[in-house]
């Protein structure tokens, strides 16, 4: 029997997932019927962004359980017209799209690629071989999940990764330091540093004029992390001054960063616009297919939301 | 006692190697003298390229070994004058320089970094996220030795690889395909292609406008493998028409690629200098120096060159 799927999230959403979405639940096995229309009687399952215009779920009344798409779901358990089960979004993909953006920007600042993008003068041919990754020192500051792994591939390719969090870790290929002592041997390595720490009270502006200093003439910084990490005016002192070479950020203290804001302009930083790591529609959607194919086979759903925990 | 080593190659080799060259004889233990310029009669060894001056060995008359930093040999081993043993370079800086080209290009163009890097509009804000590297079908042709440990790289990220070789072939974590009939299909899965072939009269101009038509909408190039792989006409049209998205070309039929090429000035294509390969001064310093030491202590040179074979 059909499947009724009501897609149930803001249109641009729908635009991302409509066909990784199809495709997941095709090779599911799934027999199903994915819209973003339905009389509520008829829907079997929700795919579900809190923001969405579904608030009231009383007159789904077939409903089998609500698939939430974002990771977050404290905007949804305290609904009290919910009745059936709630999953929420475990991605790997947002992992994987972190090692690959980390990797990705750690390789092209590694191999001086910006200025072969933005183009040699016509017969310019300027032999400059960088070094190899071996002879790279890259410093990765959190060694969390997405750290370690960040830290751990960078390793895997050839770098010579040293790494840095509050309290003591382990991880493998990767030379670990931690504490106030250890920041300073881990930034003084930094010729490319990588920053995944946590926002917290501790962590807000630990890269300031004296961290900076502290790094190899010419370094370059990648933060995907969390943009009060970083001393905005104090790094836009040292690119000035040249001894940070290039900044690639991510995140920023506002988001939308203003467009009157120095970093659009800065000719030594490059601004990617918070995409470094997000749920990514295909990886999402294969989970999504997979929760309808067990709940339809009678199977216990992946990543059940605990209602009474909130999470 | 203090060994003698005459660097004898070109000043541009001079300014790469001296600093690392010098700190791998230190490290490897051996108490040197390191010049490009001695009296003949107190040279012990020669590091040697074999378009330096030093053509006539005679007057070398301790001279305990001549140690190429090409790996190319060919213009040394018929002179007559040279007495004593001939190493050749074998560097694994220039596998793994290739596999880190290969891969942050592969990276560069699967994450689309190059809007970013030519800097947005300021306040612009596309949060268009890339497919997952799971999600991206990666094609290498060539699958000697540089294209099976890049196919291996990009696939231990991820990537969707598919290989091809002439000739049947097994790599791990990749789809290998073979000869006429594969090669179609190959092209076909070629989100982004890497081209590793050897220039052979059965390789010239292999990417024509049938092939590059078999690749997907938008399908992105890099070769860093041979100039004649690619029929040049062919790729213009097809970047012309949109069908191939951007090529990112390392190689070319003749080089320096001369200042009238229309490469150079075309907005999809990128042009790198012959740089993804080449043998890097630290990591053929530790060559150079393990054979110093080797010899010192009276044990086998590593990559001695057969001068009856030639090779």
């Amino acid at each position: 029997m059909t499947v009724n799927i009501l897609f149930a999230a803001l249109p641009q959403r729908w635009d991302s997932y409509r066909e990784p979405l199809s495709t997941a639940l095709r090779e599911a096995g799934i027999d199903f019927d994915l819209r973003t229309e339905f009389a509520p009687a008829e829907v079997d399952y929700i795919v579900y962004a809190p923001n969405s215009a579904v608030q009231d779920f009383t007159p789904y009344t077939r409903l089998k359980a609500v698939l939430n798409i974002w990771a977050g779901v404290e905007k949804i358990t305290g609904n009290p017209t919910l009745k059936v089960p709630l999953t929420r979004m475990v991605d790997e993909g947002l992992t994987r799209g972190m090692v690959e953006y980390v990797t990705g920007h750690v390789l092209r600042h590694h191999l001086g690629m910006d200025k072969h993008i933005r183009g040699l003068a016509p017969g310019d041919w300027p032999q400059d071989f960088p070094p190899l990754a071996q002879d790279r020192r890259v410093t990765v500051l959190g060694l969390g999940e997405l750290g370690a792994v960040c830290a751990t591939t960078l390793a895997g390719l050839g770098f010579d990764v040293a790494g840095w969090s509050r309290s003591p870790k382990t991880v493998e290929g990767v030379s670990c330091h931690h504490g106030d002592a250890g920041l300073k041997a881990a930034l003084t390595h930094a010729e490319i540093l990588v920053l995944l720490l946590p926002d917290t009270p501790a962590t807000q502006n630990l890269i300031d004029a004296e961290a900076l200093e502290r790094m190899p003439m010419g370094a370059m910084i990648v933060n995907p992390g969390r943009g009060p990490l970083i001393d905005d005016e104090a790094l836009l002192a040292a690119l000035d001054a040249g001894h940070i070479g290039h900044a690639t950020l991510d995140v920023f203290r506002v988001e939308p960063l203003p467009a009157e804001h120095r970093y659009w302009t800065h000719p030594h930083v490059t601004v990617t616009p918070h995409i470094a790591s997000e749920t990514r529609a295909p990886s999402a959607s294969r989970v999504l297919a997979e929760n309808v194919r067990r709940f339809e086979a009678g199977e216990p759903l992946l990543h059940l939301v605990d209602r009474t925990a909130g999470y």
